[in-house]
C-alpha cells in the first residue's frame, strides 16, 4: 500500500524533526520539504487550473500552466534548495491539483512532508508524520501544453508589498469588474483605478508606499475574476515585483523559502475599446 | 476620478495619524471621522432599510429610517464633537447602505475616513489611507420619506447591558417567534418570555442583573424577526436603555464616541389577540 | 412559565457560583451539572440521532441510542458524582436532542446547568443564569427502543490520543468512502487504510504512536459516513479505547469529567465481499 520510508516528521509534535531525517540517506525517488512551502506552490497554481504537470529535474521541480480561457498563465520553480533533500529522475508528472492540497493541507505548515517517485505504477507516495497517501498520477499527455510566458520588454517596474496590492484588488472588486493598473514615467507612482457603472475606486501609492518604483508609460486593463483569483495564491505579507507596460500583459513575481521558490504570474490585459 | 484630499491615515500603519489630518485646513465639503463610528452609524441602519437619506446639517449627520413593513425605526445623530474634521453644507443625500457599509468595512477600526461630498456631481469620495472611492449618491426624493420617532409617554425605563438584552433574544429566537417584554409597577424586574408552540424561554432580571431601573405597568409583544435584526445593529458591550410601556412599542437607545454618537431604535408592538 | 429555583450562576460574570448553588438544598427533582459536562453528552449522542431517550436513575444518567440504519450505537452514563448536585426520581424521558443542544449550548462551558424535572407536565425547566426554559419532553414510548451494545470478545485493544484517530478518518474520508482498521497479533502497530478508486491512504500507528496496544487478529472496514459522524463527538484531546476484531464492530470508548462520565460507540462493520 505505502512504501516503508521512515515517516519525516512525528505528527504528534509541532516541531518538524529535521536532524532525524538528515541523518538518513535520502530516497533515490523523493524528496523531503517543508509543509508551508509546498502548500505555497500548490495553492498558486491552483488559483488558474485544476490539473497540472510537474516537472521534475535535476536540480529543481517546475510547474508552468494556463487557464482554461488563455488568459493567465503561472510558473514556479522550486529550487533543490528550497527542499530538505531532493533526489529525483528526471520525469514530468500529471496532478490533481486539488487532491494534493487537501492532502499536503493535513500537515502543519512546519511540517515536513515526504514525497516518493514510484516511477513504475505512476503513483506518488506521500508521508506526513504517520499518515502515508498513494496518489495517482495523471497521464502528463492528457494536460494541456505547458505555456511559456513571454519576455515581454515591460518598462514600469513595481515592489509593493502584497498586503496593498491585496487590499487594491479586494476594493475594486467591490465596485467594479475590471481595474485599469497606471503608471507615468514622470511621477514616481503606481495607480490602480477600478470603474463601475456608478462608483469607482483609485488607489495610488508614491514612492514612500512603494518599497521601489521605476515609472514607465502603462496603462492596461484586467479583468477583476483573474486579479481576484490570482491574489489567493499571493501570501498576504511579501514583496510583489510587478512589471507594467501599455496595453500589455502584467506580470507578477515574488519568491519565498529564502529566495529558492519563486512564482511569476502574467495576466493578459483587456483591449480599451473606447 | 477622485479628489487630491491627502490621505488621513496611511493604511500601511495602524494608527490614525491625527496630527496630520489635525494640521491641515479642513475641506468644506468634508468630515474626516474614526472607522469605528461610522461603521457602527451605517451598520445600525442597515439592519432595517437597503437605502437612507443621510442630512448633513451645520453641525451634526442623521439619520432616520423606517422598514419596509413599517414595523421598526431608527433615528441616529452623530454630533460633530464625534469627528476629527466637520464641516458640511446643509445637504440631504441618498445613500445605498450596502455600498457604503463594503467600502467603510474596508478601513481597521481606528483607521480615519474621510468623507468630501461633490455638492455638483452629486458623489461621495472617500479616503480610506491611499484608497479613494468615489460613490454615486442617490436622489432623496427617490428614497422613503424619514419617520419622526414618536414621544410616547413610556412608564418603564430600563438600563441593561447590551450582552444581557442580546443573550435574551437569542434565547428566545430558538424557541419562539415572537417575545413579551413585562414590566410590573411593583417589582423591579425585567422580563422577557419567548413562547412558543412547544417550548418556552423566560428572562428574568432584577435590580441586580439591570444597570438602573424604575418599573412601570408594561406588557408588549414584538416579532423576534425584528429584535434580531436590531441585535445585529447593537454593540456587544454597551448600555443599552429600554423604554417600555403596555402594548405600547419599545424604544432602545445608546450612545458611542464618548456620548456624541447616539442611536435609537423603535419597534411597534403587535397586538396580542388573545 | 418557569418555575423560580434560583439561577445556580449569574450569566453576567464568567465563574460559575458553585459556593452559591451548593448553600441552597437540592430541588428533589432536578440536578445540576457544569455546562461543559453536559454539552458533550449531548453532543456526542446528535451525532447519531435526533431525538433520544434519557434515563434517570437513583444515581446516574444514561442515554442509549442507535441510528436510524442500525449501523452506529451509542451509550453514554453521567454518574452523580459528574454532578454539582442530582436530586431525580427514577423516571425516563424522551429528549428533542437538537433543541436540548440548542439550549445547553447558550452556556459558556464552565457555567452552571440546573435542570428540574416537572414530572406531570412532562417538561424540563431548565436554568442557566437568569435564563430559564421550558421544553416540553417526548413520550419515551416514541422514541425508538434503546440498543444494548454487545459484549462481543475482541481481542485487540488501543488506546489513542483522539487527535490522531480524528486525524485518520479526516484523511481516509479526503480519498476514500470506507476505511479499514487492521492488526496483526505479531505486531505492536494499529493500521488504518482508506482505498479508494484511485488514491488511498493509511496511517500506521506503533507502540510509539499509541498510548497503550495489545495487537490481535483485527480486520474490519467501517463505513466513512458514521466514523466522520462518531468524530464529531470525539473530544480533540482525550484518551480514546478502541476494540477490534476480525470482521467484527469496532468499540470506542473515552471518559471524562474526571471519569464519572462516559461515552461508548459500537459501528457495525461492513462485510468485505471480495
Amino acid at each position: 500500500m505505502s512504501t516503508n520510508t521512515a515517516p519525516p516528521a512525528d505528527s504528534s509534535t509541532d516541531e518538524p524533526t529535521e536532524t532525524e531525517t538528515g541523518s538518513e540517506s535520502a530516497d533515490p525517488n523523493s524528496f523531503i520539504v517543508e509543509a508551508d512551502t509546498l502548500q505555497s506552490i500548490i495553492g498558486a497554481a491552483s488559483t488558474l487550473v485544476d490539473e497540472c504537470k510537474i516537472r521534475l529535474n535535476e536540480d529543481s521541480l517546475e510547474i508552468a500552466a494556463v487557464d482554461p480561457a488563455n488568459v493567465a498563465m503561472i510558473e514556479e520553480t522550486l529550487d533543490e534548495a528550497a527542499f530538505e533533500t531532493y533526489s529525483m529522475p528526471e520525469d514530468t508528472v500529471g496532478v490533481n491539483l486539488e487532491r494534493l492540497k487537501d492532502i499536503t493541507g493535513m500537515a502543519d505548515s512546519e511540517d515536513l512532508i515526504l514525497i516518493n517517485l514510484d516511477t513504475e505504477k505512476r503513483k506518488f507516495n506521500i508521508t506526513i508524520g504517520s499518515l502515508e497517501w498513494t496518489m495517482s498520477l495523471l497521464d502528463p499527455e492528457s494536460i494541456r501544453e505547458e505555456p511559456e510566458i513571454p519576455d515581454f520588454d515591460l518598462e514600469t517596474d513595481v515592489v509593493i508589498n502584497s498586503k496593498d496590492f491585496n487590499r487594491g484588488i479586494k476594493a475594486a472588486d467591490q465596485v467594479a469588474e475590471h481595474a485599469t493598473l497606471k503608471s507615468d514615467p514622470n511621477v514616481e507612482e503606481l495607480q490602480l483605478v477600478g470603474e463601475g457603472d456608478t462608483d469607482s475606486v483609485d488607489l495610488t501609492l508614491d514612492s514612500d508606499d512603494l518599497i521601489e518604483i521605476e515609472p514607465g508609460d502603462a496603462k492596461s486593463i484586467f479583468s477583476m475574476d483573474y486579479l481576484n483569483s490570482i491574489k489567493q495564491g499571493i501570501p498576504s505579507k511579501t514583496e510583489l515585483s510587478m512589471e507594467l507596460g501599455d496595453e500589455m500583459p502584467i506580470k507578477l513575481h515574488y519568491t519565498f523559502a529564502d529566495g529558492n521558490a519563486s512564482v511569476t504570474y502574467m495576466v493578459a490585459p483587456r483591449i480599451d475599446s473606447n
